[in-house]
Parts: C-alpha cells; structure tokens; sequence
C-alpha cells in the first residue's frame, strides 16, 4: 500500500526530469526569437557578429520543489529551460544564460547568476559548426601556400580538388595559454576512414579571437619536429632544403589500419552469428515514457546536453537512494612532443559530450532485444535534432550466479541446491567526443547494487611521431604515436538514504593484539574494524595519493535496519585514477574535482555540476569550480549530503589501440552498494530461483517459480540437476 | 603453414595436461595395493590406524619434456600421477608422496622429496570423512551430558533422537596454535537449510591428535561468551545459574532466513524467465577432450584436485602467451570474538578445494547454452568420483561493443560507423569450501586479452552475537554475527611471451616541465613514462602497501613489434586486496605468497606450486613456503618467469550477505593484455564486424561478414542502421 504510493509518486513525479520535446524547444525558440531586444538570428547565417541561441535545454526544479513531488504527491513545478545565448552583435560581446519558462507556453526569461557574480568569459565559448566553418577555409588558404608541398610530404594529399586525397583537420583544446586568448592548434590530417590515425606532420597554430575571420592569423607551424612563423616560412625553407623532410608515408590501399575492415584470419567462425540475447518470455522490465522499472528498482532517466547520463528519484522498492546520479564531466588529459599533442587537455563537457549520443546498432551497441529510445539535442542549431535510438534500455544475464549454493552432504549427495541468475538492467548511451567514444552504462542489479561504468573505446588521439615522443607514449602505426593520457570521469551521486538527513563514514580494519583467551600463553592476532566519521567536507575531501578507506559509507545515523546498524550505502571503486596535473599546472585550477577520487559537500541547488560548458575554453579561471562547493568546509553531518566521484584510468596507448581502443580491460567505475541497508539480501523476492532437494531415494526434487521450460529457442529441454557424486 | 603446424603441436600436446581418466586412476590404485610392503588399506574401514590413499592426481610433466612435445611435435612424455599415502599403520606415522608411472600400466613409484628435505608432518594431513566421523560420534557423546541444555537453549535442537531439529557442526582451521597440534574449534549449529547462519553459542575444542578415537578429549568449552574446561562443568554452571542462558531462538518456521526461498515483492515479473542466450548458428568455438580452440586462442585445460582450475599451453595464433596459468590458492582468514572466529585461517587447498567443484546448473551457473564436462577425483576415496558437469565452457555476448565509432561529419551524417560485439569464452568451475562457493572464471576475449576472475557467493561464515563482537563485524541475523574476514586469492601465471625468454619492467609516470616551444614565455607541465626494468627477484616482489607502479609488463628483450617495441604482455588488477596478517602471527608464515600482490621468480620445476595440501595443517612451518621462490633473489633478466599474482577484497558482511553473499561487486582478478605484443588489435580478424557508411544520396550501406539476418529466435529483421541525425 505505502510502497504502492510511493511507486505511484515516483512515476508521477518523473516527467520534471525528461529532457525537452523538440515542441517544448521550438517553443523556447519561438518566445526568444520574438523578443526584439535579444535580435536574435539563425545559426546558419555566415556572420559571427550574430546573436545566437547556443542551447537549449532542461532546467532541472529545485530539489525542494521536486521533493514535494515525490514524496508527497502534489503537482509537479512548472518546468523550465535553460539557454545559452551569444550576443556578439554588440560593442562588448557576451554569454548570458536563462531560465525560460513556463513550458510549453514560455512567458518569461530570467538571467542565471553564479556563484561569486561571476560572468561567463565570452572567449571561454565552444567553437560552432559556423566557426569550424571560417577555420576550414582559413586553413585551406592557409596551406594552398604549402600544396607542392603537402602533395610531396604526405603522398599526394591536400585540400584542393583533392576528390579522395584530400586532408582534414582535428583541433585541441584549450584554446590558448591565459584567459581570453583564442589561438588553436590544429592537426592536419589524411581525410581517409580513421583520419585520426593519418597525421601529417603538420599543426598549426590559429588565432581565431576576431569575430572578423578574415583578421584570423597564423601563429605558428609545426612541421616534422621545427617550429616556424608562418607557413611562407616553412615553404621557403623547405623548398631550399633547410627543412627534414617527411618521407610520403604508404599509399591509399595501405591505409586500411585505421579502418574496421576484417584482416587477418581465426581458426575458428566468426562469420556466423555469435551468442544472442533472447526474452523467451518478453522483457521483465517496464519504461514509460523516462521512467524505469526494474526488479525492485525505480528511475527517470535523461540525457543532458552538455554532460549526459543522469538517472533521479532512484529508488528501491519504492525508497529513495538516491536523489541524482549524474554524469558531470570527462577529460584527457595528454603529453607529447608535438605542440598539439602538449596543449591537449580536452574537457569533454565544453564540447558538449551530451549532445554527441548518436545511433546504437543492434547487436553491437545493445542486444537485438534492446528497447531503443531517440533523444533530442538543441545546440547550435536552428531546428531541434532528433538522435535515433541513441539510448538503449535493455535485462542482460550476466551468465553468472547472483548467488548459488551447493550443500554438499558429503556422502555423493547434498542437502540442498539453490541458484539465482544475475540478471541486470543496462541504462546506455554514449559519447563520440570527435575520435574517442564513451560508452555510459548504468546498471541495476536484483539486490539493490547499482554500478556506474564508463568504457573507452573509439580512435586514440595520435599525433605524427618523433623520437623525442617516445617518452611520452608508443608508436603504433607508421609515423604514428600513441600519446599518453589519462581519463578521468566525475560523477554526481546525490544520495539520499534512508531520507535526506545522512552521514559521512569510512571504516578500515587495523591489526590488534591480546592474550589468547583459551590459551593464555599465546596471542590472538587479529584485524579490528575502524570506523571514522568525517564531520566536515574538508575532511571528508581525500586526495589522489591519500589513502582512500576500504569502506566509504553513506548512512542515515537515526535510522537502523532490523539488527540495529545504521542503514548505508556503500561507494566501491572500480578505477585506476590518479591525479592528472599537479596544481602548479595553471589547467588544473579548471578541473579541481579531479583532485578527488571522492569528496562531500552539502547539497546545494546552486552547486548543480562540478563543471561548465566554459571549462574548456577557460580552464585557468573556471566559471564552475568545483573546488568552491568544499572551500567552506561546512559539516556533513546529518545534512543532505553529495558524493563527488572521480574515476578513471591512465591511458599509454600501444599498437593493440589500433584501429579502435577496445572495451576490454578499458571500463571503470564504481558500485553502490547496501550495507545493512537492507534486512537481508532483497533480491529474495525473486521468483527466479532454483532450489533442488533430493527425495529419500536422492532423486532431485526442483522447486521453482518459473516455467519448467525456458521455450524452444533456449532450449526445449526442462531444467534438470541431479547434483550427485559418485563412484565409478 | 606454420600456424597450422603450431596448432597441430598443441592439440598434440593438450593431453598431457589432462586430468587422470578413471581407468589410469583404477591402474594406479591397483597398482599401489599391490605392493605388499605398502600394506593399503580401504579408506571406509573404520580404524585409522591403517595405510590409505588419500589422493591420486596427475603428475605434471616437467616443462622442458612438454615444450619438446609443443614445440616440435615431439612424443608426450609418459604420463605420471602423484599419490599421497598416509601411513597411520605403523610406529611412526608419515604421509608421504609418490610418483607413480608410467600411466596407464604403471610400473614404478618413486617418493617425492621436497626441497630442503623437508618432510611431510603427519599432525598436517586433512581430515579424512572418517576422522569427521569419529568426531561426529565424540561430539555427539560429549554433548549427551548436556543434553536438556541444548534443548532449551537452542529451541529443541540436539543430537539425540532429533528428527528434524538435529545439530550439525562447523569446524575451523588452523587445528591448534603450533605445529604437531591437532585440536580443532567446533561450532554446533542447528541442522536447518543453510545451518552456517545457525550458531548455538556453543563452541567446543577438540584435541583429536591420536589415531585412537576413544583417546580424544574436549580441551574446552565456549558458551554464551564464556569458557569452561569441560561440557560436565558447562552443564553444572548453567543447572545452578551461574550462566547467562542464551534465548532460545526462533521456531523452526522462521528459519527462512538462511533458504533460498523466495520472500517479499517485485513489481515486475520474475516469475517468467529473463534473457537468455542463445547460438543462433551454433557455437564458434571448438572443444577436443581438454583442448579448446576459440577465436585466435587455444589451450589445454584442468581441475587439479587439490588446487582447481589450470590452463596450460595458452596460444594465440598458435603462438604461446603463457605455458600454465593455474589458480593456487584460496585463504579467508578471519577475526571475531568466539574462540572459533578468533582461530579461523582458512587454506583451502588444505580443503582439497579442487575436489568440491559440483555439478552446475544449467542456466544460473552457466548459460544452458553451456558445453558442460564431467570432471573426475580421487580423494579420500576407494573409488574415483564422477563430478557430473562440473565444468562448463561458453561463449557469450557482454553485451557491449568490444569496439565501436560513430565518425560524424557533423552535418547530420556520417563517413562511417563500425562495430563488433564483444563476446568472451568462459571456462568456468566452482569450489565449494564447506559454507562458501568460489566461482572461478578464465575469460578469453577475442583480441588477445585474457581475464581471470574470482567471483564468492555462498554462505558466509558466522559465530554467535556477542556484543564484543561488533568489533569484528556486523549483526547480521537474530543472534549471529557476520565475521570480517579477508579472501586471498593466488595464482601462478607462468607467461612466456613471445618465447620463454623474458624481462619484467614497469611503467610508471611522472610530472615534468619544460619551457614551451612555441611560447618561451611559459611552461609545459606533463606525464612523462617512467620506465624500470626489474632485474632480480627481489626488486620484482612488490610489498601490499608499496605501490605497485601503474603497468607491470613481461617482455621479450629481444622480440620487437613491427612499430619496434618489446613484444610485452601487462598484468592489470582488479582487486582490493591488502595484507591479512602481520609477520608478527606465527601464521603468516604459511601463506607468505599473501604478502605480494606480485612477485615475479625464475620458473623451476622444483617451485611448481605456492602452497600445499598441508599449509592449514602447519601454516606455522609449511612444507611449501613461497618465500623460498625468491629469496636467493635469482637474475630475472631474458629468463622463464612466472608471475605470482595476489588478488582479493576485504569482507565485511552486512545484512545483504543473507542469505548468500552475492556475486555483484564479489569479484575480484586481473587481466592479462597485449602490450605492443601484436602490430595491431588483433580480433580485427573478426568477420563479426559491421560498418555502415552513407550512399551519396545518404542512404545507409551496411558492410558485413556475417549473415544479414541473425535467426528467428533473436530477430527475423535484418540488421539496420541509420545513422543520421536531423531536424525535427
Ligand atoms: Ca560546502
Ligand atoms: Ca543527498
Ligand atoms: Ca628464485
Ligand atoms: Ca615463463
Ligand atoms: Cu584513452
Ligand atoms: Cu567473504
């Protein structure tokens, strides 16, 4: 009955987390575009001294407001936008973001205001499809000084009536070396499959501050290992054989490493089908519009913009664990010897990783049985864009036991057998960040674990090689390094357990000594639980290079399970982060949640995200640091506590990085775990179990609450065990 | 051509790594009693005064013999078992262990002598099920006198005339405090469905160290917290008061708890069946006796009876990644405040843990789709055992790209997406140590990666409540505690990478900085690799709590990639092991492999295995004792290594360990990787990968391998793909 409630408060309560309808957006559009003093014009047109609408996306409610929602069933807020808008058609251009609303009819707009007055530096924004646009062709000028000698050093590649040996270009953030600047370095590139593994040897060095492209200017060049002022200047020298030049790497047909096209041979078939996931028996999980149920669990669900993933209001069996899990930022960030490869530090949010969550093939990116779901992104765009099937729902067997027993009587036979499939519910989608792809999985086990992973997969971000480079990554292909990095993913997990008001504990286990209570002249030895509560963020702030406790533990202290602990959540790791820069690094200051693997704050609704659309473009001076959220130390117990989560692994590519960085052994994450959260284990409540018994004459009795037959594309055979061992 | 030959060499030469047949047991047995002199006895006979085979496994051959075999085609050598005979039927009783061959008509039997002529001390042999009989009778004796005590106390239960509410018993290891003891801690327990949850609160120590059963005496008594010389003087105290009687516990109907069966409510379904998997078009890997082929990989495979699972001869592309990988050793060493949990170091090799690998259950143990193989034993037997489906080997999809990229042209379309599956071979076995269920998993990924994981479920192992206890763990149930504990896990990982010859360096990285090339002005501050070659045991035996640097690769110095890399392979962890003992615990000394998460040493016959049948009989003076692998601190320079890998995880139960300890976040191992071993990834072999590129007009043009259509019981509809995003 309560839990009943409870599940019909969640659903109703879900549709204030799912992301705008592209009616919702349009309408959005439509009030601002009709406000004469905003001038706004389409994204399209090819000026940049245009205002223009950057985003639009959800506003999220007040966790107060959304609170009343779910806990008490009353009327959901009225629901929000949040745009980004450039005014740069006007003597001091800038970024101003607002809230609009009421959704769908908007009436109003509201300035956002952060933390400490601070504005957004308007050189801190994203490059637009319109600004990529004027670099191209900047570029292409550029270098039609350089074609006889582009077509020589790279083998006939350029990037004038090039039809299938044209070049490409990647560039690196940040953009500079100080606020305000904006000066980009530019790899060239083969334009074949997989350019990111075809670099040249060339970068280039942009100014692109102007909003006037035509006062756009080269800085600098890179070419096989020199530095020049200009590309007049390398032409020159190279022509006059000053210069080291790049031997032509391999023709065209010879490019196929960086391509998915089969090579090589396996003893075994792999061009059949291989293991599929079937539903003999329809799904076992329900969706209704962003809301999720799963075994005991509940959820919404969206897909941020700017940062991605988030699931809210999850609960199990109808109680809240947690308020928002949520996806917040990913860098890599890189060393090298090119002047590219040393600049990159890419901060993924300020290219808005959430909108680059494109279409999920069946049987590769989710099982076939898979419910696909579009989503819908407004950036930097004149119409709303539908991503189909970007997300994927979908119960997996995981093809080993949730837990099993075998009680062995030890006479060739047992007392009991038992078994329970571990099923989990995959939350997916992904990120194409340009070369690399995110996968971004939430999962959700029967007994109330809930994992966050990230798996890397995608090209490496590669630059030409150089001997020096060798110290700082591999060469994996011809004229190709692999660069060294490190990724690092931070996550958001606003637990609430057991209600809003928890604690902060960690336990460790320490060695004691004392006599030996049977055996006086002896000694026990042995571990002893240590338990610490962190009263304060600061305190409960550990570093990279500060020992993280076994345990970190989120409880509620005046609530008990049945035998009296205090009812908690535990945080597990699955990663192999470290710090990424040292604070004398001026970068750092941008990313300061990665000086955590985890940190506390109190929650704060102006303390939404550890990180900005601007980071990237900023990083020395951040409009977001989240270092602020814990500056003022405030105590942590008994509040409404934030975990900050930072995972992660260092990346030293190697030629098996080639064509793609692959899944395996390249996931990290972390767990949440009930720590007598619970009574017992709840995944009892499975009618999924098997239990054999054996009769007197040892004949195997199954008892069980699932159809004897699975169905006939499983197997048609009735589940059997016998379980006895015996002589021969 | 020569792959070929490679492959016929190891299917040649995978069975001499197989398990002994039923038939060459029978031969050996045969054989041994025949021999007069030796003067063997049945096992069942009830006196221990008697000789007796405890065990007939397969003798190894050594290595130098195999590699003629697979490496050049030669004969196998002729097979051998290894015997342990206990000779309990003479004045000085010894176990001793022998040769015998050739198999299957043995002719001759040579002892086997351990190094530094250490001998097998007879109080450190196991317990056979006749000494536990003999227990059970004095057990059953002894708690006659306090018989109407147990009934009240416990709620009915007893050892008389007990129907269905009898006792049963638990009992711990180490058996006593120092060599030559044999005295065991037991803990009686109500013999109800999962009996480990059921303490009594009585614990009893029993010396058992004569073969004359009539000659065993309780040392002490432990009851309700306090201890007592004798059950006489137990009964006496508790008759006049002076004990605190324990409370009765719950009827029998609330024993629920610790069964499989199902309580409580999901909202969705479970009562049908999830997902499941399927071979649309059959299985694509290949299995022969004990080899087993599967995309680029090959082994040979077995299930040592003392230790459990093994792969020998690991190929990919018929060439050798690491001649034995084999699971070594499994400790759980415990602290509480019973004298039972105080004393409890489980070894459980001395548990014969290869032995209990019973049948799995198709479909919860392994997928029905499972090839699943009878495994045999003799152990404690007069006849070898059948283990019906014991083992199971299955491919299966993980349900997420091995690799994948979506390469936008950020125009709504796209140059190309690819992707393949990522699917995994699996062998899998489990021991069943008494209360817990190790799942032990080898994982073969189709690009050269290789995992080995441990996964515990089953019970846990308890003692009855007391207050102290709470140091020592959690309240799990009414009236028990769940102990702290930590599982060890340890395996020999002997890699021979690209030739037996190999060098051991790690990787680490480090901060430098430097001016900046293009801008004199500032600073570049970077990773940079940190490379140490490790050049002598010692320096390659990495202390928990030293840091083990980030990669930790094996290599061939003289064997490079086409990029010009050492050929390497990199052991990643994935575990939260740390020290379970100080050196201080006499203990430790048994298990001082735990002390290293890794140590690397010179491959020797003569060092085949880190543990032994008799470590928890004398951890305090153990027969094999890795230590001595690497204290004459050998040259590890172009040499046969083996690796010695520790993984683990600190438990601390919680009341989600009931009933079982669940698989989700129980799983703990490591990888191994190709590091620049290969040219590039090589499952681009895979004829499973599809790409999708765009016709001119946009439309989607799918490349593939593999059949469009992948069969009825997955999906009747081809594979599709779009691709594009748009305008709404
Ligand atoms: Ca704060
Ligand atoms: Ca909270
Ligand atoms: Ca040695
Ligand atoms: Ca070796
Ligand atoms: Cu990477
Ligand atoms: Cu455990």
């Amino acid at each position: 009955c309560s839990a009943s409630k409870w599940r019909n408060w969640a659903r109703h309560g879900a549709p204030m987390f799912a992301d705008l309808t592209a009616h919702e957006v349009k309408a959005v559009r439509a009030y601002l575009h009709g406000i004469p003093e905003m001038n706004l014009a389409d994204v399209h047109t090819k000026t940049m001294k245009k205002n223009t609408i950057l985003l639009i996306e959800l506003e999220l409610p007040k966790k107060k407001e959304a609170l009343k929602t779910l806990d008490r069933g009353k009327a959901r807020p009225p629901r929000q936008a949040r745009v980004v808008i450039q005014f740069a058609n006007q003597a001091s251009p800038n970024l101003t973001e607002y809230s609009v609303g009421p959704l769908p009819n908007p009436t109003s707009h509201k300035p956002h205001t952060f933390k400490k007055g601070r504005l957004i530096n308007f050189d801190s924004r994203p490059v637009t499809y319109l600004e990529y646009h004027f670099l191209f062709q900047l570029i292409q000028r550029e270098t039609a000084k350089a074609h006889q000698m582009l077509l020589e050093t790279t083998g006939g590649y350029s990037f004038i009536n090039c039809s299938d040996h044209c070049l490409t270009f990647s560039d690196v953030g940040p953009r500079g070396l100080r606020p305000g600047e904006r000066r980009t370095w530019i790899i060239l590139q083969k334009d074949v499959e997989g350019y990111f593994l075809h670099p040249t040897g060339f970068e280039i060095l942009i100014n692109h501050q102007d909003l006037d492209p035509e006062m756009w200017t080269v800085e600098k060049v890179w070419y096989n290992n020199v530095y020049f002022d200009s590309v007049a200047e390398l032409v020159v020298k190279y022509g006059s054989g000053a210069v080291e030049k790049i031997k032509a790497t391999q023709a065209t047909e010879n490019n196929i490493y960086s391509t998915y096209i089969p090579r090589g041979h396996f003893d075994t078939p792999s061009n059949i089908h291989g293991p599929k996931l079937v539903e003999p028996q329809g799904p076992r999980y329900r969706t209704d519009q962003n809301f999720v149920e799963y075994a005991g669990w509940s959820f919404a669900y969206r897909v941020r913009s700017l940062s991605g993933i988030q699931v809210f209001d999850l609960r199990y069996n109808g109680e809240r664990i947690a308020y928002e899990i949520s996806l917040q930022e990913a860098i890599a960030i890189y060393a090298g010897d090119t002047p590219a490869a040393m600049q990159t530090k890419y901060i993924d949010s300020g290219w808005a990783m959430g909108v680059s969550t494109h279409e999920l093939a069946p049987g590769i990116d989710c099982p076939e049985i898979a419910t696909f779901i579009d989503l819908y992104h407004y950036y930097d765009t004149d119409k709303p864009k539908r991503y189909r099937n970007a997300l994927c729902i979908f119960e997996m067997t995981t093809a080993i036991p949730l837990r099993r027993h075998f009680n062995s009587n030890f006479k060739g036979g047992y007392n009991f057998y038992g078994g329970l499939d571990n099923t989990v519910l995959v939350l997916r989608t992904t990120s194409t960040v340009y070369n690399y792809d995110y996968i971004w999985d939430f999962l959700f086990y029967q007994n109330g674990v809930m994992e966050v992973k990230m798996s890397a997969t995608g090209y490496i971000h590669s630059t030409f090689f150089t001997s020096n480079g060798l110290q700082y990554g591999t060469k994996v292909y011809e004229n190709g390094l692999g660069n060294l990095h490190t990724h690092l993913i931070h996550y958001k997990v606003d637990l609430d357990i057991a209600g809003q008001k928890n604690s902060f504990e960690t336990v460790d286990v320490k060695f004691v000594n004392f006599t030996n209570p049977w055996s006086p002249a002896d000694y026990i030895v042995q571990s002893k639980l240590h338990r610490t509560e962190h009263k304060t963020e600061r305190s409960a702030a550990f570093h990279f290079g500060r020992k993280l406790p076994r345990h970190v533990l989120f409880n509620n202290p005046s609530k008990r399970n049945k035998w009296g602990h205090q009812r908690s959540y535990r945080i597990q790791y699955n990663s192999h982060a470290n710090i990424v820069l040292p604070k004398r690094c001026k970068e750092e200051n941008g990313i300061s949640w990665s000086r955590y693997p985890l940190a506390v704050s109190l929650h704060k609704d102006n303390e939404a995200t550890s990180s900005s659309l601007y980071a990237q473009g900023n990083p020395w001076e951040p409009l977001v640091s989240f270092e602020d959220f814990i500056r003022d130390n405030e105590s942590i117990v008994n509040q409404d506590l934030v975990a900050w989560v930072t995972v992660g692994f260092l990346h030293v590519p190697h030629a098996e990085d080639i064509p793609n960085t692959a899944t395996p052994g390249n996931s990290v994450g972390f767990f949440l775990r009930p720590f007598n959260f619970f009574d017992e284990d709840p995944s009892v409540a499975s009618r999924s179990t098997v239990i054999v018994r054996q009769d007197k004459d040892g004949t195997p009795r199954v008892q069980r609450w699932t159809p004897e037959v699975v169905g006939h594309c499983v197997t048609s055979k009735p589940f059997s065990y016998d379980g006895r061992y015996g002589d021969v």
